[in-house]
């Protein structure tokens, strides 16, 4: 194993720290290390907390802040977090209008979100709904999850959710507004290798020097098929005409396109990808309004991608162009 | 090789393409494909232009844009832009006042954009004058350098000296600022695995599953000396006593750290690696006042990472402040 680590014991709370520390202008780790919370909450607005296994960075932490997240909640590498962590959160950022909780779709995360909300509710007489996001198109049922699995489409729901929690919308409408977003979202990813948790050691999975998993998920979970490496172009038509179908009569509106890396994919290669997706969704006559490319939603050390597409009805349209800053992603000016 | 790509003699075209497009409301792609330039000029502004081969991205495309370049001249994968890319640049984005050429220092950038200087001089009459960068204090001389090579800190060049060109500095001003920033800026990078350049279709070098890289250059160029992988603090230590010891006086201002994935290291490391540097500096008594994480000056898809320390003067400090709007680079809204 090839990272730059000291204990592998500590490695997600010296990240924290660090991150902390080059984002004190946006961001407070709560003593407790639990939760990652803007700077400068806003009196009155729903709270949006997120949070899930480390390893996605700069998911979540990376999006608290103005126009986005209130408070993310970071599990050990790959782990959800546990109930107190969004509790605590729900304690440090509740402003008295409620909290949105925004969940990826695996099973010890709505389980633990699902205890906190209650909790939360019980203890601290919190309003709490919830938003579940399920955009994975790859696979049915998976490692960690039943149904669909939540990946990068979450970073799109935290974005036009978090801005319409900003423009001062009541708890309700946020949480049908983040069920809209993830149902107008559609992802898939592939892995070109495996990841390696630090406390393993080892990669994840195994993968020949000529192979691809089509479908992967963010954890290296198995995709639909492993199979040889294809050409950026092909690959791009498999995924693009996939999500397109899938959207079904949405593919006629707008769309957000965002590829995104794992991790080890450099951004010569996801502009490459997002040149081969564009040539595909453009064939089919899809109109691409509004563009992401980077490495948002991560795999730890994975190279691959992963290409979401988000069709974009008109409020979300307005909400995405909002004002954002937040230490991974900054919008307007 | 395992990359997204089509053929790698299409590579950096493609990934270009992609770029323009996912960045249409900031950069505009040269009908000839030769640079990049800056949707809206600013007249009587000094014009901005950087370059180099590419594999490095972000840079230095990804800093055009206002507030840092008005245009980025990118060779082919390592290989330096030719003189007629600066030239058609210079046609192309100088509003009167004058430009300025940043360059890496490496034998084939600095040769070809100062032929470029000259032509543009002889050809268009434009004023030009040149920033040399060599930040990078690992070694003197290396396999495509006299002296010392330019890496990560030239991001930090173009932004305070982007800033300035905004504000209206006039063209003598910039050289002598960019010369300043430059002096005081110090670079070293450690390289966990090589980087594969697409055309070549396999590792620029070989390294043991348990050894790293020390001062490693951006194309992979040999550093000081092969070791042993060690613990993120004590390459930090290494790095960053070094840096100080470097900086001599100028280490008492306030200082820029700036931790850059080599492409294929995430962000949980760098956040790591930025905890480990911030540690070690503060011991040294140096204050961090500004601080930046991510990969901006990369080698293609090279596991590894730089640390970049400049002492801010006042001036510098304002100017790394100031707003910028660049598709890997956006601050103050």
């Amino acid at each position: 194993m090839k990272k730059f680590i000291n204990d592998p014991s500590t490695a997600l709370q010296e990240s924290l720290a660090g991150f902390a520390a080059a984002h004190a202008d946006i961001v407070t780790l709560a003593p407790s290390g639990k939760f990652v919370r803007r700077k400068e909450l806003k009196q009155g607005k729903v709270a949006l907390i997120s949070g899930g296994g480390s390893g996605h960075e700069p998911l979540h932490a990376g999006f608290v802040g103005h126009g986005m997240l209130d408070a993310a909640c970071p599990g050990e590498v790959f782990t959800s977090p546990t109930p107190d962590q969004m509790v605590e959160a729900v304690q440090g950022v509740d402003t008295g209008a409620g909290c949105l909780f925004i969940v990826k779709n695996y099973e010890g995360d709505v389980m633990n979100f699902d205890m906190a909300a209650e909790m939360a509710s019980e203890m601290a007489g919190a309003r709490v709904l919830q938003v579940v996001t399920n955009d994975d198109m790859a696979v049915e049922d998976s490692t960690f999850t039943t149904g669909r699995r939540g990946v990068a489409g979450t970073l799109v729901v935290e974005k036009i959710v978090g801005a319409a929690a900003e423009a001062g919308m009541d708890l309700e409408t946020l949480q049908e507004l983040g069920k809209r977003v993830n149902a107008n979202t559609r992802s898939f990813g592939v892995a070109l290798t495996s990841c390696t948790v630090p406390a393993a050691g080892k990669p994840t999975f195994d993968i020949g020097e000529d192979e691809m998993e089509f479908g992967v998920g963010i954890h290296g979970e198995p995709g639909r098929r492993r199979g040889k490496l294809i050409s950026a172009d092909e690959i791009a038509e498999e995924i693009c005409e996939g999500i397109v179908r899938e959207l079904g009569a949405a593919r006629s509106k707008p769309v957000l396109l965002l590829v995104n890396g794992f991790g080890a994919t450099p951004l010569m290669e996801l502009y490459l990808m997002h040149n081969s997706a564009r040539k595909v969704l453009e064939k089919q006559g899809v109109n691409i309004a509004r563009s992401l490319t980077g490495s948002f939603v991560t795999s730890l050390d994975m190279a691959g991608c992963s290409v979401t597409v988000t069709a974009l009805e008109e409020d979300m349209l307005t909400l995405w162009d909002a004002q954002v800053h937040t230490a991974a992603l900054r919008m307007g000016m």
